[in-house]
């Protein structure tokens, strides 16, 4: 997409993983998500955005703030699935999609969207899809 | 592009929006825009670079020295559009896409370029374009 | 002071400077300040915080709206004085002290106030005093 | 202290807080706590340094390690204690002064510590002691 | 690629550079690398993971471990060639896919590869190639 | 010092260390130094600042134009001398006091200065001195 425009939130987490794979994480744990939100456009709207950004960020509230300060090992959505960082990115990205397609963010008509979840200084993950 | 890079400087201007969605940044207000320009190339050159960091610093640090310290709504060539993030993006990206044109870069040949103006911890947007 | 705990938030302001000294930053123009309050205390309180996060981010978020999207050379508060980054660090300061004061901030006694501007990645400003 | 010297290291925990002061915060959750260790002295060793940087590192590894990925309600040494990110940081910082006394440092003879727990891009804290 | 994981290391090497575009950056110095290993993929494993980070992040260690408190004019396999930033994301993207290529990373089958170098605060480069 | 103003830069050098402490940094290596320094003053002068921070950092530019791309170890200056990140934090710092005292800095009469050398996201020191 030639445009883009990222929002930045957060949120805290507790939460363990299944499989031999993931050590002293298949522990009760917790995280802090530094998150990012970019929506990509190929044209602006009349007032020369992609979205606004002050919508854009309030959607994003709301999606974390549907998750923050919970134990995600006990939300039914998420039985049975680990939670790791590229799976939240997923969560994330379909739930603010869901949000675009229902018209919260307004005009503009941004057609792809990744979410980035930081989960340290020295690990991140992404996921794009189109809107 | 298998290979880019990305020179940082920065500009700080005043401006104000039109248009309701705007809301209170519909007043005069400001940003400094941190300004990130990736050059992308499919080979590099003989020197075993994209472009050279030198002269794309050069480069960029012209473009930022002429729109900072200055209230955008009294530029001629911003009348009756939004400066918003996207716009300057846009503004800075063809500009230097001017200059790369001009042989201003040197040797190489990157082929594509993206701006980013990063408005805030919390906010920044993208434009790319080949070259 | 041996505990401190600190609050980021951020405000985009026109504003000029007068005073030969600033060059081309006599000119109308204007920055994105990325706000930090820092509260020290000697001791924690009964619930081992020095300050709530939740009201120390909502009360430093409540200075910062009533300075962001603003040009401050038409604030009649600061009428005849240059707003650069160290005074506007101590208006910051002053305003939050006030609301410490004021009870604002709850349980704990934070004895110490410093407050940091960052006008850009290269160059930031800090103001302390007392509460 | 004229001299520091700093190291970073991070750790990922679940905790919950006691008091209504905390809000949705009393749920069962998570931190990412980015760790900064910052060795003060009023002169350098023979080598140059205020500490090996190497073995700084190493201690705070050893520390950070015994306390990521694990859900810190559990933890019997902090039974009845609100595992605040000020609490933390002292815990961190206690630990560490009990290995430089034990000489796991080397050389040198830093003389003050300052532990900073960062627990999100809007929010840190900091403990200060003599070693 | 939809998915992707990041892991961030680091190397402190010498070097000089050959060509009257490097000024004096044709003298021997050096830099500090901070280095971003991103890994695509177009699923996630059973796991819910594109990479084990923990094994991610070792596979990077060992390949920065040997080319780190080098001088990298001396090391035989760069004789003749300037070891640029973007030449050394190469470097360093190409050992990391041999190492996946031998399934060292376990489970997962990433298809694409990004690998940064950070050269400065202001200055870094990439490279991407498929796995 | 109630006030104070920073201003970055950075330098890349080659250098070794002496001393069996610094393990693999005994090798010829190198460092990207990202140099902080700050300026601490009582009062601000009559422009409401306490240093120019052009003048700031043209002056900090000077001194780290004067460092970097050098190989330190065959610098006359620091011979038999460890250039630890901790002895350059003092470098550059008594430089700028030099040229404090010289009056460079025009109007404003900081008292104090810190320097800050970042060697790598995970470690960076410190040097404090009195103007």
């Amino acid at each position: 997409m030639p445009y883009t425009v990222t929002v930045r939130d957060h949120m805290m987490i507790a939460h363990s993983f299944t499989g031999e794979v993931f050590g002293p994480a298949q522990r009760l744990h917790g995280a802090t998500f530094v998150v990012d939100a970019t929506f990509g456009a190929d044209e602006l709207d009349a007032d020369g955005v992609v979205v606004d950004i002050g919508r854009a960020s309030a959607a994003l509230a709301e999606i974390t703030g549907s998750l923050t300060y919970r134990n995600l090992d006990e939300e039914p959505e998420f039985a049975g699935r680990n939670t790791t960082t590229e799976v939240l990115c997923r969560v994330v990205a379909d739930r603010l999609a869901d949000r675009v397609a229902a018209g919260e963010l307004g005009g503009g008509s941004p057609s792809s969207l990744t979410v980035t979840l930081h989960e340290s200084h020295i690990a991140w993950a992404n996921y794009s899809r189109s809107l």
